[in-house]
């Protein structure tokens, strides 16, 4: 690499990617950023995500593979020193890598189309661990899109974009949507939409999810409100086989999210497919 | 109450129960703290295992059963100031209860019966808070007994303590067992010990997990080393339907007791029960 290596935490170009870690400046500049090797890797796999990255002298010939990449994309590689990225870097061990990113999310109604079969809706989640744990939940059951409601995180908070290991850049996100809006959407794309609530009169055993589903989640304290409740098709709880009052949120949202994958999957194995290519 | 208020966070009360934040001490005086009212209020219900209790004011007037609970059964109740509780607690807002407990874990041979039909073990888990949420994910699922190897974290850790959300004395608890140990006890009392990792040929939509059942779970970030996943009798994966490239620990743990649990109790509804009463 050419050039001098950001040794100033209060260069211009620092101070524009550090300003990133409030809201108000993602919001202002649509921009976010994603820490670390897997989270920048997936951001460089989708076109035109990645502004600049920003890699300690260690993590470039750690992972040269993923700088080379960014500069093939023509993507503006700025060399930091130790200081600098811990300046950036949100977590305690900064893993060298950070990069700046155009925001990812899509419009609702763009998220949903005549194939969408599960979607997990965060109605109330406030905690963005949780949040980005829900998320990547999702992704590894398969989930087509994940909706974060304007009453719940930001999903570009750094913390989300951590715990969701990369998911953020695997499927259509939506942020904002007002819940009864999407609630709205769902159904109308043809989607059985169910709160996932401890209050639920029936549990995860007895309802049928084979078929297309969304899922909703609430909050991590009080789950979801009755407006919420009565929107949706069905409220169904996770049953609690021992002495647990509960489960964690992410933990439900994961048990949820794999018993309607695995109906669907059992469902479709059992019938002809429903279209050919 | 009668007499007075803790306010000196230096008094040899206070001091006693605080350095049971540290292992060393917990180990040598075999007891933990145990914080909030859920904690209490399930610490509680088990027979001589809250030896003190100290609350504020205001907890006590809001919790105030909780309290009585523990007055009736002679347990020294200390009113401690806001300053003394936030020196004992180790939570950014502490709720105003907090019990200082005997250990409740339980020898190995004990949490094992005939009736045993499913067991978590935790194998390497090192983040306390993960290893919590798994505990309350078993008892959520019905297992028989948690396991906590030699490798894995203390489960007296506050932090594990407050992620178990009571679960730690809702099922017999084992902590300290090396692991050869357990999976040759486990695989003794009957049970299939299964190897929950990524690196697993086979899939939980490809075992039958209508039997009595162990799941080993390894490390956050490295899964399980080779010995165990040889000592195992499977090594199982969560499949990944989506582009995730992994599953959290504790959601991958709580999927993997979910789908044991729905099948033994799918197996148990189809097949008469195997001992009458």
């Amino acid at each position: 690499m050419a050039g001098s290596e950001l040794t100033n935490i209060k260069s211009p170009r620092v101070k524009a990617a550090r300003r990133l870690t409030k809201r108000a400046f993602r919001d202002r500049d649509r921009s976010f950023l994603a820490e670390g090797p897997q989270a920048v890797r997936e951001a460089l796999a989708l076109d035109d995500v990645v502004t600049e990255l920003f890699t300690t002298a260690e993590a470039e010939s750690r992972h040269a593979e993923i700088v080379a990449a960014a500069r093939d994309a023509g993507i503006p590689v700025h060399r930091a020193s130790g200081e600098v990225m811990a300046e950036l870097a949100q977590t305690v061990t900064p893993q060298g890598l950070l990069a700046v990113c155009r925001f990812v999310h899509v419009p609702l109604e763009r998220s949903l189309t005549d194939e969408t079969r599960l979607v997990a809706v965060l109605a109330h989640v406030r905690d963005p661990g949780n949040a980005g744990t829900v998320l990547r939940a999702a992704d590894a059951a398969g989930a087509d899109a994940v909706v974060f409601t304007d009453a719940s995180v930001d999903p570009y908070n750094g913390k989300c974009v951590r715990a969701s290991a990369g998911s953020l850049f695997h499927l259509p996100v939506v942020t904002g949507a007002p819940v009864t809006q999407a609630v709205r959407a769902l159904k109308d794309a043809g989607l059985r939409v169910l709160a996932a609530d401890g209050a639920g009169e029936r549990t995860l055993d007895d309802v049928d999810l084979s078929g297309p589903t969304a899922w909703i989640f609430g909050n991590e304290a009080w789950g979801l409100p009755k407006e919420i409740l009565e929107l949706a098709d069905d409220v169904v709880r996770v049953p609690i086989y021992g002495r647990a009052e509960s489960l964690n949120l992410a933990t439900a949202a994961a048990v949820c999210l794999y018993a309607s994958a695995r109906s669907q999957r059992a469902a479709g194995a059992q019938s002809p497919a429903p279209k050919l290519p």
